[in-house]
């Protein structure tokens, strides 16, 4: 079949079969899935989280993981972020004309390792090819179905003043892998992508019985985005120790010399968690296993609106300015 | 917000919130599940069928339909040729900087009526932004659940020799339909797309008892492509009447005049389904009200193989020679 993907391959024909049942077969846990349009699924009884994201990062393969892995653990991290067990994942690709197919071999080999590492299976999909020029050699949608574990409501809107916030472990280093893949920056020593499932925590919380307001993954936009949304819907202000912030020197060292702040940068495997006071420290202790921290607190809305304030390590605080966009374009 | 997107409308900032809260919340039946990542499903209980598909159709608007239309539709159609109502889906959008707003208006209420069009509700979303060049407009993917309500197993390996071959409607008007869209063909009367959703007649068949062995649409590479994938995975001959094939008048022009075989054009709103023969004056009488017709039935395989035969006008059989692509890339 030559070794570049060509328009004919996302034709329908003989190509296609060729393409699906050569190249894409390794994503299924069950090969006869490849088959099927539609996969059939008999789930446990009780509530399911359905959720969807698109991946476009650039460059395709960065330190620390693809925009295979990417698209895998991200749509399980976002069932996660519901309570949920991921379950079952479709993979919808759109392929540029020209791919390499050792690229796509790559890839399709990473999804099926991300998925085995996040207990999941992949059970349907869908490839498109365009033309050259069309798109930027793979796009990847996944979607997901996870079911429900948390007990109670995860939601913005359950988040109370009083609250605790933590993270779940270090923050920015996605940001700074794909920063630096991009403009070719060699940091010594490298910094890896978050990349990485978030239900292993969630289900430590959960099965310690930790009480979960809302939990929000940092991706696009950091930490700060993250907790302006909270703030935004819960009505609260939040009050975030600056020192407490959880940042791995090469990161930071990189922030110092790029302007940046760490609390933009973009994760793929950290999330943010609120949670009632008295749950402070059990949560403290299951996430500190894995870098996580406490980082601050949920207040009532003062006259100035839902807003994010940080203190400063100088002992004064600053208002959190939301970004209108995010740092770098494409970071997933 | 401008009256074109940019690159930071895809950053998880401000901007972001903007677009999702003013111009996407149309897509949602509930208003509120524009704030989820993930969408809580109560379910029936039963065997559910889960579908993805992406959409890069050009153009992006066509006589008959548009990406959107057909990005809720197709899927919904997926899930029904699994037996399956569509209940739930979720929509990723990949949009090209630059895109004019007001397009992606049209876009956004196309899917919102193709939803209730479907008895759907979109559930939950994704958008992304890439920069000017580095995409085409519009990508869609969706994907979506259903509860299976047929009662036996509706797959390729359930067709027999002897079971009847029916198609759902008249054949072709969705490939003439793009191909007239994107060289500008002035076709008099205009050929529209046959863009539909599929369920209600599957449902009616399956409310009539009639015992389905196999369903497949008629997308990319049409009748033809579908007929020689149900031969390969049944491992069985098919045998078409081809003078059967329902071709309404104006595709049938076209095709003459373009040099197009009628079986090779894409449809979106059209399924071949496989029947035992006593069920075959039933499914007929059903499907006829939609413009559907028996063409043709499945053979015992002989020494030759999988394959499928057209009977010509004059009693000859020919065989049909598989298409390595597709007539027109990016159809769908």
């Amino acid at each position: 079949m030559g070794d570049r993907i060509q328009l004919a391959h996302g034709g329908g024909g003989t190509l296609m079969q060729q393409l699906i049942h050569q190249e894409l077969r390794a994503l299924y846990a069950d090969p006869a899935q490849v088959l099927h349009d539609a996969a059939r699924l008999e789930l446990p009884h009780g509530p399911l989280a359905f959720s969807t994201d698109g991946y476009v990062v650039q460059p395709l393969e960065f330190p620390g993981g693809d925009i295979g892995s990417l698209a895998v653990t991200g749509t399980a991290n976002d069932l996660a972020m519901a309570g949920a067990r991921p379950l079952h994942l479709s993979v919808g690709l759109i392929l540029e004309e020209g791919l390499p197919l050792e690229l796509l071999r790559r890839l399709v080999a990473s999804m099926a390792m991300a998925a085995r590492g996040c207990g999941l299976t992949i059970v349907t999909g869908d490839t498109k090819v365009v033309e050259r020029g069309k798109a930027d050699g793979v796009f990847l949608t996944t979607s997901g179905i996870g079911v429900v574990e948390a007990p109670g409501p995860i939601d913005p809107t359950a988040i109370r003043p009083g609250d605790q916030l933590l993270v779940s472990g270090d923050l920015g280093r996605h940001g700074v892998a794909i920063l630096a893949a991009r403009h070719g920056l060699a940091l010594q020593p490298p910094v890896l992508s978050d990349c990485a499932p978030l239900w292993p925590q969630v289900s430590a919380l959960l099965e310690a019985g930790v009480r979960i307001h809302c939990l929000r993954d940092l991706t696009r936009g950091g930490l700060a985005s993250a907790l302006q949304e909270l703030a935004e819907a819960a009505e609260v202000e939040l009050a975030i120790e600056e020192g407490r912030l959880p940042v791995l020197e090469p990161v930071a060292r990189s922030c110092a010399l790029l302007g940046f702040e760490p609390l933009h940068l973009a994760n793929e495997g950290r999330f943010v968690v609120a949670v009632p006071p008295q749950a402070r420290d059990q949560a403290q202790a299951l996430l500190a296993a894995s870098g996580g921290a406490w980082i601050g607190s949920v207040r009532p809305a003062t006259g100035a609106g839902a807003r994010v304030l940080l203190t400063t390590a100088l002992g004064t605080e600053r208002l959190l300015v939301p970004l209108s966009g995010e740092l770098l374009p494409r970071i997933c």
